[in-house]
């Protein structure tokens, strides 16, 4: 048998390996985009929407009569063994490539067509029988069928992120009952504020990423408004009219996913507003979950030469040179995971501003990009969970004993001595290092009794009722 | 009469100007930080929203009794004066400012104060008759008051470019309907496509847009959860159990809008994904507005030796050298806008993400920043309106000319002939110059009166019936 | 008298108020771009930069006799007016303007022809004795002269922030001397590391710095390539050939500064990587900077429940509601600067990014960007010498307190027992709260008097003699 | 055999595969580190440099006595087999980690130690002969041996990206000189601005890139600077004082590169500033080759409906519905590297940002992030210039007709008959269609042999010799 097959396109003949399902168009792509380790193979979930778009538009077209029942049947088997993970080897293409994702779109028709053509008997690139342009991407373009897909994969890979925020979110409430009865100073400006306890602090991160959830799904919904039918420009030409919708119900069938048809297609085919908000949304959280790396490498600064409040969960020698040191290494990854997505961020703005007329070329970067942001985040967020917050010890003794010696529970006493009057303790407090109970009986300001209740870090925790 | 008073405060004593409202704080900060142009009074939405927080202060306490009905009627009218506008220039603390908000809400405190005393007949510094920090600041910490009322603000100053977007919108829209009958050719990759109308066009910039309202509104709906009564670190310290309801009701009254309590204070306090969160909606319309102006400078290239589809309205002359140069100065000054607002939300990430424990010290650039976006967004929308869009004439002649002699016509051909037989006509009408259509019937694919119908650009404006 | 003449333009006829020394295009630029507020009156470096382009441009006029001497002696003096500031009021186009600077090269070339058309006797718009365009403007365009200025103006605002870079340098390196001798915890990762000196940290803080006075000169050089000659773009019609070359020599004489032609017109006219680099030497001063001042606020952070090694001046009462607090004000305002700076750095890319074939119009943006981080930069650097770094007192009791209670000290012992068993004994000292030397000896690994030479914190300070 | 060995640090016991070089810390780091796909085994140029610095420290280690000569010659050759390539496979740690390098470093101090440890026939594991920290980390610590050898290996990848950018302006150079004949229109802000020759306007990129070798290089010198011998924080703790200057020349010895001893080795350990550096040459070298390839798509935009001046090579069929288009694939996808690059530099910003204290601890993600950044450029630009640049061709016909319809060559009227009425003759050149040379004569301002003198267009390339 011959190692290689002829195949040729626009551009003229080229060898294509003989057992190869892909065809000339993606071997040109990949002697053409050599620039990133990142290929298509590496992300199953995007092929796999692929071919259920590619299913979709099949059904669709067989539906109304576009396509033959026959080949259907076959082009129908070939989706479902991609969509089945057979094929995975079989897309080199990277996933950075110039031509807007043509070369991905034509990896799949291609695919798809030769598998069509194995299970019916034929050799493969014998596209007479099964086209990938005039069978598989019938009716369609890669202008409709690349962000379709896209979508499908983004709105599967959404589930993944979600879950690890949920589960994250858990974890940080779970400690922050585990430590609700634990007094410390709150901190503003990284100066002794008042007291809190270190329950509130957690259930605060479990709080504030919890909105995260919410943020999230907002975002994704976006995903939902796909653009088949519009074909090359969002004029539909060559999809009959009714395919759009037609072939909206037949991808949710086979996805599971409510998506619908965009309201109007030319926009839809141009703008990837919905891949910056989507992008945003994972910058949103990282900008919260870097600031909570911080504190938490904060709070269990020390052991001895830092605020030392908590301890987390030593992963491994801290140091080749320091003995026994042990640094907070998850915290610190996931830092970098964030700086990562943030700058993710900065590639997916620049090459969403950098569309053009009827259509935004720098999809691939985008698409690339979000996947990365998603993945890293989630493995991230994952980690953290598991091997950071769950096993995190508060050090009761030493938050509490740093309440009992500050100045800012004077800030209590306003209500009683004024404002100026606290003022002044306060700075005499700080000047000679006495205690501001002391100094308040000293001036005589208050009885004991009432300094006493007053000053009790117990009744600073919550509004008082009057 | 002494050109100058003597107040006080922690760090001493300091000469306030006798005629000034504000205090030895605001005087100090504004030593202090000598940073950048912009003063608290050139955002008199901002002065205006302050002093309603003061008033729904004032109105809460005293109707729980910690106030004082007498002093309460004059601090309250203080509040108006100032609502009113009557003080703008008493606000001269410079907008970035260290101390998270503090310089800005000892001004609006001062201010009231002073204005009370007025009022009621003392001198101004007569703070034991009324204090900035007991009276005007009682149960309030900078830490909700100044976010409460850089919401408020915020709130307010969205009318401005919601409004502004959607008369764009508008323009876009009519524009679209005028230019419904003219053909052009659609363009991907900035290489010819197949044909659409101008009227698709710009019809999908409206659309593109119009959705931008939506999210914008989306994005302020997070500024009405608000966190009066959290007081330092949102505990609740100091403030009355039944403050927080009580104040938003109040503060819900004055102003109209319709803010709430924020589910949990603590979080609250520290939290501004509020404002990552405009800033991000700015920013995705940033990026679409930049992609629109970038379209527009390209159509309108030329006047000889670009596309020159449409015609932008003569602004003034273009060129110190070039006689009779006119160029597209109104879209290139919003490109410059959307950048500005791209750069601030990187500055409003860099800030959100330094938050540290309980409070976010960042906050005063993150609201210098939002805020000049804002108003520079709506000043450069209201341009492009006014002294663009509106006037923008299409060359209807030199948009069809383009069509009739495309190659990207032959796409419609692709359901009679094939893809494989139109690349081969498509390839030979871009080696010798003929047109699609005499190379079709040169080589007999299809009869004259056939072809006449399908290479109709008419008939590739929007799917067909089959 | 008027209050208007009658000027005209290409666009048509414009009223101008008879006073102004501006014309009919300045006036058109301003009712053309209302976009911040930021007017060219506010920079008057920048205006001085032009009248002197515009000076080096008339003499060399002259000397090449296309320009009349007569003609050339009022001119001359209508710039040296500008030069001097006396009509700094006269320059009320918004800095951020679309045509590339057009606006801001024709409001200077019509203040200058209208103060020369007075001086020798003739009325203001009165053109056909000096014309904005024929006689100020000859052998320029806005794509040379303006860039020009631009960068004599960005050279002379560049010895703002160099000096003041050099002046914060100098008092870190004299509080290093200060600190010489106080022992402290070096801390990695936030934990616990091994001792060194303050004075060491402060010293390294200076160094840091200084290596940036370097770089940011190393940044400046390369706004000493003009392409003035050029017009526009960068062939040089219009321009004798003798120009370029003679009107550097002009320029240097006027400015001091030695500007030179750049090699290539062509390329020159379109490139803006020389404000590109400026800003990326300014981003990583603010970088370096920012992190000096968390390391500042961290450092300083308590007074009880933080680590206190230092204690910054107080600056302003830090809390509306918390008595006595002081907060570190002026890094945090710092901190904010710089990620303005940061920002700036962002929009300033985009713009570089966005030019197009012979020409970047994205300019103005870029100008008055970078403009604002040398001030913003300048004046944050000056306030954080002054203002923090010179009161900065070390708390010499709590630093060498933290030291000698450390179990870090342990790595001194690594040459001596191994890693192995330092680590045994670092985990124990962890454990057990026991000190470091107390469990060598019990172990018996060392004797006393080895180990008290050996954990002596002064022998740890720099590489040991062997 | 047993497949796994014990091995134990200071967290505890882990089994490791017999048969594995690296040792428990790596086992321990890739169970923490489960992020990217981005594993140190990818990296063989940074495997390579963390040998050399291994080797240059034993080599060091035993000149001055601290390591036995046996011993070392076992080192040695570890050292020589790794740096050979023959060990590239053990190490799996993920290239994104929390520690700042140690698993980094461990994972190099293990492999050499077992590789160590079987040429000296003893088994793997049996650390008392050759110790990971003992004899390869010897007077080295993570925080000086990482950097050092992340530093190498930047170097040495800077040779790649130098050479592509090099190769590129040759092409484009050479490109210049093939079509120094041909002249175009000029256009400023996409307007039809003034004649050149398109051998000009290739010769501008050639020169503009050139530009950026020396930028490059000044970038990379800050990576000579490095901070072997100072240990955990600078100090030099259990480094003697030999060490710095004479592991500085033996690395040199061994990596031909001429590295040096930072001046401050404190100020060294936590700065991460040339990395922001190279991050900003990489940067603007993206800036500038986005516009380049921005440039290149619309000049050869058409092929009938844009301005279709060049041609580039077709590099596969465009479209999966379009048939016989032509993208301009490869400046896509090298406009999607450079968006790559420039959200990588916001990564590596945020990273630099963050550095805390005596360390900053984010440098992994700035190695990955700097590394991903000059291959993905690297790539981007030898595609674009051997499947771009090399095969563009000149379509002189359709660029030298654009300039004989143009107005724009009124501007060299200029001197003759003035900027006012060369403005009424573009002007009515621009409304009636008809051409400046016709209405010059018409209006009679020239005789006819000294206008077609002087709008002939080779005659405008260039200033004129008076």
């Amino acid at each position: 048998m011959n190692l290689y097959r002829i195949e040729s396109d626009l551009i003229g003949e080229l060898e294509v390996p003989t057992n190869a399902y892909y065809g000339v168009q993606t071997k040109r792509a990949v002697e053409n985009f050599k620039i990133s380790k990142e290929k298509l193979s590496d992300y199953p979930t995007f092929i796999q929407a692929l071919a259920q778009v590619k299913l979709a538009a099949a059904k669709t077209n067989q539906e109304i009569h576009s396509l033959d029942k026959d080949l259907y049947q076959s082009i129908r088997q070939a989706c479902l063994d991609v969509i089945d993970g057979q094929f995975n080897d079989q897309f080199p293409v990277d996933l950075i490539q110039g031509g807007a994702g043509t070369s991905v779109n034509m990896n799949i028709n291609e695919v798809i067509a030769n598998r069509a053509l194995e299970l019916m008997g034929y050799k493969k690139g014998e596209y007479e029988f099964c086209s990938p342009n005039d069978h598989i991407n019938l009716a369609q373009s890669t202008n409709d069928a690349y962000p379709t897909a896209v979508k499908i994969a983004l709105f599967q890979m959404h589930e993944d992120i979600y879950h690890a925020v949920e589960d994250l979110v858990t974890v940080f409430r779970i400690k922050g009952i585990e430590f609700q009865s634990i007094t410390k100073m709150g901190r503003t400006q990284l100066q002794d504020a008042i007291p809190m306890t270190m329950g509130q602090e957690f259930e605060a991160f479990a709080f504030t990423l919890e909105k995260e959830l919410k943020r999230l799904n907002l975002a994704r919904e976006e995903f939902l408004a796909i653009n088949m039918g519009g074909t090359a420009i969002g004029t539909g030409l060559n999809a009959p009219q009714e395919f759009p919708e037609l072939c909206a119900k037949n991808l949710e069938e086979i996805t599971g996913i409510p998506v619908y048809v965009a309201l109007n297609l030319i926009e839809s085919t141009s703008d990837t507003s919905c891949f910056v908000e989507y992008s945003s949304a994972l910058k949103r959280l990282a900008i919260k979950l870097s600031k909570i790396c911080n504190d938490l490498r904060l709070l269990s600064s020390g052991p001895r030469a830092g605020l030392a409040e908590i301890t987390l969960p030593a992963m491994q020698a801290g140091s080749s040179i320091m003995p026994g040191k042990i640094n907070p290494v998850i915290p610190e990854v996931v830092n970098q995971v964030c700086f990562k997505v943030i700058g993710n961020d900065t590639t997916i703005m620049m090459a969403s501003e950098a569309g053009q007329l009827q259509l935004n070329v720098m999809e691939p970067i985008i698409v690339q990009t979000l996947m990365e942001s998603i993945q890293l985040m989630t493995n991230g967020i994952i980690s953290l969970k598991e091997k950071c917050i769950e096993g995190i010890v508060a050090n009761k003794e030493t938050a509490e004993s740093l309440v009992k010696n500050s100045i800012g529970i004077v800030t209590a006493l306003n209500p009683y001595i004024g404002y100026k009057m606290s003022t002044k303790i306060a700075k005499e407090a700080l000047m000679t290092g006495k205690g501001v109970y002391q100094l308040v009986l000293e001036y005589e300001l208050l009885t004991k009794s009432r300094l006493d209740q007053i000053l009790n870090p117990q009744n600073m925790l919550a509004p008082q009722i009057v």
